[in-house]
């Protein structure tokens, strides 16, 4: 089986939670993996001089229209989060606490966190939130168990080492896809990512 | 025949480009016609507080990679310019001069001068290159015609308000476009305008 595609996002970008919903799909159709990597936006904005779309002038107007449009057109559920953006530390280390245990538990914590956030209404920056997500059927975790993973040392650690990796291949943005070394930013890049797994380079 | 699409652009823009090869056909499969709508991003930055992609950390690198990427993935000719992003007042004002006369040459005007900035390497700033493409075959123009023109108040002065214009509808980016009331912003909205373009609203 070909490497898997890497995929960095962060749980509170829009774009990211529309690829988030449907990478796994296009990827099984070419017979490879996912590695989810959720990192911290914020973290890299202040490296790179980026900014939350909704807090330019124009673009965030642009930006929430287009986000709603944009999952509708992908028949996906999306309700504008009240606050946004929001933290995600609480999230991304969850995600990185279950990742050290079972990978395909935490890439199913990491589709709940997403839907609480932009189809339910839930702030999952709130830790005890992302702790009452975990705990949902079919997952179905500890809450004690989810609680103390979050506080692990070596789980802080690894967000920190995640977001550091990601700047240090280029990361700038959610969601950021690399295949076999070929970086795509952006949901709007699916098309071009299914055309290099389908033939490769052109 | 339903309304023209808006389609505002900056000629240093290489989605801009992009998306000039490819809406005229796309429009024309759903019975519409395409107002082009050159503007000066530099201006329109100012308002915004954009900033010219190659600029940013990180960012810049890899838009360089995905305006390549993007061209060879739709079949378009494209090489990085030597010097980019340009002054693009120049070619608005020749622009404009011909769309006074001849909406129809104008456009076939602004595909020459796309092409010869982003598949010629011809730096387009220069109004002498400008009006040496507009004397090309097969528009043919003269060339004291076209330097006269882009020297007249009248067309100075269009530019200006097309500008302004374009920031009153909120335009912020290149290419935009506008299908009756709707905004798109990107060569990669180009899906989304086809089944609105197809089916209406979603």
């Amino acid at each position: 089986m070909a490497a898997p595609i890497d995929f960095y996002f962060d749980f509170s970008s829009p774009y990211g939670y529309l690829a988030g919903e449907l990478i796994d799909t296009l990827a099984a159709r070419y017979q490879r993996s996912v590695r989810w990597r959720p990192i911290l936006l914020g973290v890299v904005f202040k490296t790179t001089g980026g900014a939350p779309l909704p807090s330019l002038p124009l673009k965030g107007d642009y930006s929430r229209r287009d986000f709603e449009r944009s999952a509708r057109f992908h028949d996906i559920a999306y309700r504008h989060p009240a606050r946004f953006p929001i933290s995600t530390v609480a999230p991304a280390r969850a995600f990185y606490w279950l990742d050290g245990q079972d990978a395909m538990a935490a890439i199913h914590l990491a589709k709940l966190l997403f839907r609480a956030y932009f189809a339910d209404g839930l702030d999952i920056s709130d830790p005890e939130t992302t702790v009452a997500v975990a705990t949902q059927a079919p997952l179905g975790l500890s809450a004690d168990a989810v609680r103390e993973g979050m506080s692990l040392p070596a789980v802080k650690d690894r967000v920190r080492t995640e977001v550091e990796q990601a700047l240090a291949i280029g990361v700038f943005g959610s969601p950021y896809m690399v295949i076999d070394g070929e970086p795509f930013w952006g949901a709007d890049r699916l098309d071009q990512m299914e055309r290099w797994l389908a033939r490769g380079p052109w």
